[in-house]
């Protein structure tokens, strides 16, 4: 059996296509390959109040269309459990502080974890993937509410930031770029951060990560220049 | 003697501006009417290694021309006798995490709490000015390190939103736009949210708050309209 099956979008939506249909046929070869059929939803990085179904009920749109069932987690008494019995799971966008606490608070780290190490696929987009990664750090989320740490599932060793985006040529604005953000972490942080372009993905399989998707990815690395990386990129040194 | 007298800028750098030089005539009137003569600059949001003096410096260019002296805390062996005896404060931008940490580390927030309810003015700027509000619940940066709470010195009671930023026409990007962030922390929070934009500043003087500067402001209540103030309106009602 095959061992971590990961794939880290950006974001769920890209300019010029609808909810999550840029990704089709990533999502299903991904599912396919592993022989899923039903996918376990994660909705907790909503804000908005009582609002899992109608989140769950967007994203069933898509995976059913691709050809796979949907089920929200909020909808089973006993979430571990949920995860346990769980052929596959998808943790959607929304706001990172608010998923990594629900995550923490619900005790679902270390199951999903474990699922996950044990070969179980794990689909994240935006805030879901990074909770898939070592640490929150390197969100562009606002910080509403308070997780108990930063530190996230670590399915991978590296820092994610979903959505990158490049500084705007001309722009007045003088707060800072998303660049610039990311050199503040690695003043006090070594850890390396992938900047995923929305459009883009990360296919990991077990020691194996390719970047997929139509536009290229930026690495930051502590104390170097960032580098880019083409769609199809072999990017299986940022795991070991 | 008067009591709590506050400036907080939105940023210290303004398009087309040289830093702090669009301010000249605020912290000028501010600090003349106060009788300060020294200011305290507090440098901790800088996330550069060993920056302390280089940022201060940087400060003290303008402060020195505007005829005032500025002296970094970093200097002081011990920082909150150098709260303590300050004639004024003034914190910059850089990374609002970093900077609510150290002043939970170094035990500042009471000293400044104290020193700022007894009449020391208090100059923020970027971040400076997120610390002063509730919490930092509303910042825009990275969060790169963790601080022990997101409550901070709690100087007026709603939270400012700095550089807030108006949703760019047509921009392709995915991302969410700075209004819907305040309309996520609003799902979950019900603090007010002054939505300060470069270029302007709110003074407050006793129970008396005044928006300031080039730019209108944008304040968001929890489930209302958010509403635009034009410059010199008085924000007064927000402090009650």
């Amino acid at each position: 059996m095959s061992k971590r099956q990961l794939l880290l979008l950006s974001s769920s939506n890209y300019h010029g296509h609808e909810y999550l249909q840029f990704a089709k046929d990533w999502i299903t070869d991904f599912l396919n390959k592993n022989n899923v059929k039903k996918v376990l939803f994660i909705p907790f990085a909503s804000t908005k109040p009582n609002s899992f179904d109608e989140y769950t009920a967007k994203v069933a749109a898509p995976f059913n269309q691709f050809g796979f069932d949907v089920e929200g987690i909020h909808k089973f008494p006993d979430p571990v459990e949920a995860v346990n019995n769980a052929q596959a799971i998808f943790i959607g966008g929304g706001n990172t502080f608010l998923l990594l606490k629900s995550l923490y608070d619900k005790r679902l780290i270390d199951p999903i974890r474990s699922r996950v190490e044990n070969g179980m696929p794990y689909i994240g987009s935006s805030a879901g993937t990074n909770v898939s990664t070592v640490s929150i750090n390197t969100t562009n989320d606002m910080p509403i509410c308070l997780p108990p740490t930063f530190y996230a599932l670590q399915l991978i060793g590296f820092n994610i930031n979903p959505h990158y985006l490049d500084p705007i040529e001309g722009d007045k604005h003088r707060g800072e770029t998303r660049a610039e953000r990311i050199n503040e972490f690695h003043h006090i942080n070594s850890t390396n951060v992938l900047g995923l372009r929305e459009g883009s993905a990360l296919l990991v399989d077990d020691d194996k990560a390719t970047l997929i998707g139509f536009t290229s990815a930026r690495l930051f690395r502590q104390n170097q220049e960032p580098e880019e990386f083409s769609p199809n990129s072999d990017m299986s040194f940022l795991l070991s």
